[in-house]
């Protein structure tokens, strides 16, 4: 009887996704919304959508693109100094794959269970076009407590976490046009479709950054927005800036230029200030927290874009900032 | 300055959508993410998006697009008996046209306004594919107050708002195979295009209704779900569906059959069930809050999908019950 009710869509639903929507407020999936339950805390809302040929990789696995998408949102939560309450998800396909959506529903259940965000439910439509994954994740945090990226002072240390770069250059690397050997690539491209959200470290930002924001579009551009926000500019140290053994090797043979990191996008690293009395408190509970937090600039008074500057002190010249999508 | 630091997505949004964002929790658009004060209540969640050539027509209006993506999901918030909070927006593009872009932003801005909905933040990507407008919307209900697809029990009466099957037939009108006059077509083409979200009966359906859903997918079939999570059958008196003027006309003359009506899409009305003891009331409600109401049927117990009764008493055969996906 339950296959001549359900409507293909809800079959499609129900095997692939109901086993991963646990969550008492998402009601086994079988209703038209979920619920968050009430905590006295601000719901941080959060939106970012990833398109097959623009945000990866048409042949990219299943798996991979189901973990980019929802850590790409989890990363803003993190950067926004709050925790993880749940997601819903649109998923836009062409067709309705057995091995591809198995692939894809296992690992966005194992990665809603790593960093402790449920699925609590979603709309799947049928689409012509490339494959669309929609992701909204929700957050709490202690009412007034979302980090802004306005709130930088000058004087106030520049901090990221991770290394900067690898996935641009993983990218460069799956268009076949990146000269390095194997291992180097292997890890530049997990790091383009596999991101590491830093979401350990969203209670120290919350309770020690002025500004915060995740990496998505480039560290260049996505300082600069930090700095328009807050109404402030920075200073960058180039050698500073936390590089991966791939990432530095090719630079330091010359064969990729600062700009191809960071100008390049999807790092997902928190990007953040931190004034200077707080500076040690924050690297410390960083490295409690196991996430790796470098020092690279400074905050200053004025509305210049941020300037990066090499180990002699001169400004780079950076000629585009950041990803754009128009 | 600014236009040297911002992104041609930054650009955007800032154009186009900050206008519309003026819910403090929106933080103009400025930010990562956006905010949800605490207010006790459940936070309902639900997404639903709507692709170009799938939930709507390539030459379709922007307005009619922009009311369309919010209306579905408020009307799931109204089904639900939520309270509107506000919703965010992510928008699949192709190129970003201008003129487009306003007309868009104009009419999500004034829908926001008209269902006190508003807009607290999204996302812009780029698409090779077809346009695709994915909101997530959310509302409010006092602790455990939502109202469930399950929850329907014998005797309760079947109830459906405003006219059923106008949507379906105003697809089939623009899709050039209708016989009609031009003003019928104009009204159904307008319930296809720009659905009409029975929020106003939001507070009705929390206090009176036993379950509850939103027509999206055609009558018989989401009947038949609210059914099945019930666990419960249904009697339906076909005669009793709420029919426009140009619906009953088309049916009366035999355009169309009674399939056309109630296994189509698009209607975005609330179907549900209320307790005989409660439907004098429910009814008043409704009548005060301007929200036409028809009776149509009674829950029985069983497991059979619902059966639609002719004026005679006799079974009509459904040979399909909803839109699916696939």
């Amino acid at each position: 009887m339950a296959s001549e009710r359900a409507s293909g869509e809800d079959s499609l639903i129900a095997r692939y996704f109901k086993p991963v929507a646990t969550d008492p407020g998402a009601f086994g999936l079988n209703d038209d919304a979920a619920i968050i339950p009430p905590s006295g805390d601000d719901i941080v809302v959060t939106t970012d959508a990833i398109v097959e040929g623009v945000h990866f990789l048409p042949d990219d696995p299943p798996d991979t693109i189901a973990r980019k998408a929802l850590r790409v949102n989890v990363s803003d939560l993190a950067a926004k100094g709050a925790t993880c309450a749940g997601f819903v998800l649109t998923l836009a396909l062409r067709s309705a794959d057995d091995t591809w959506l198995t692939a894809f529903a296992r690992a966005l259940g194992e990665d809603a269970k790593l960093f402790g965000c449920p699925l609590l439910g979603g709309d799947t439509v049928s689409t012509p076009g490339p494959l669309t994954v929609s992701i909204t994740a929700f957050g709490r945090v202690p009412v007034g407590k979302m980090v802004h990226r306005s709130g930088a002072k000058p004087g106030d240390r520049v901090m990221v976490t991770g290394t900067i770069g690898d996935a641009a250059l993983g990218l460069v690397a799956l268009k076949g046009t990146l000269a390095t050997d194997a291992t180097a690539r292997a890890a530049l491209v997990e790091r383009y479709r596999v991101p590491q959200p830093r979401n350990a470290l969203a209670i120290a930002v919350r309770g020690h950054a002025t500004a915060s924001m995740d990496v998505s579009d480039g560290l260049a551009g996505d300082l600069a927005k930090l700095c328009a926000a807050s109404g402030i500019s920075a200073v960058i140290d180039a050698p500073s800036i936390p590089k991966s053994d791939a990432a530095a090797a090719l630079l330091a043979r010359g064969a990729v230029g600062l700009e191809a990191l960071v100008s390049g996008g999807d790092d997902y690293e928190i990007l953040c200030t931190v004034a200077e009395a707080h500076a040690d408190k924050f690297l410390d509970e960083a490295r409690r927290a196991g996430v790796a937090v470098g020092a690279i600039g400074t905050v200053i008074a004025g509305s210049d874009p941020p300037k990066f500057l090499d180990a002699q002190g001169r400004e780079i010249r950076l000629s585009r900032l950041s990803y754009s999508h128009f």
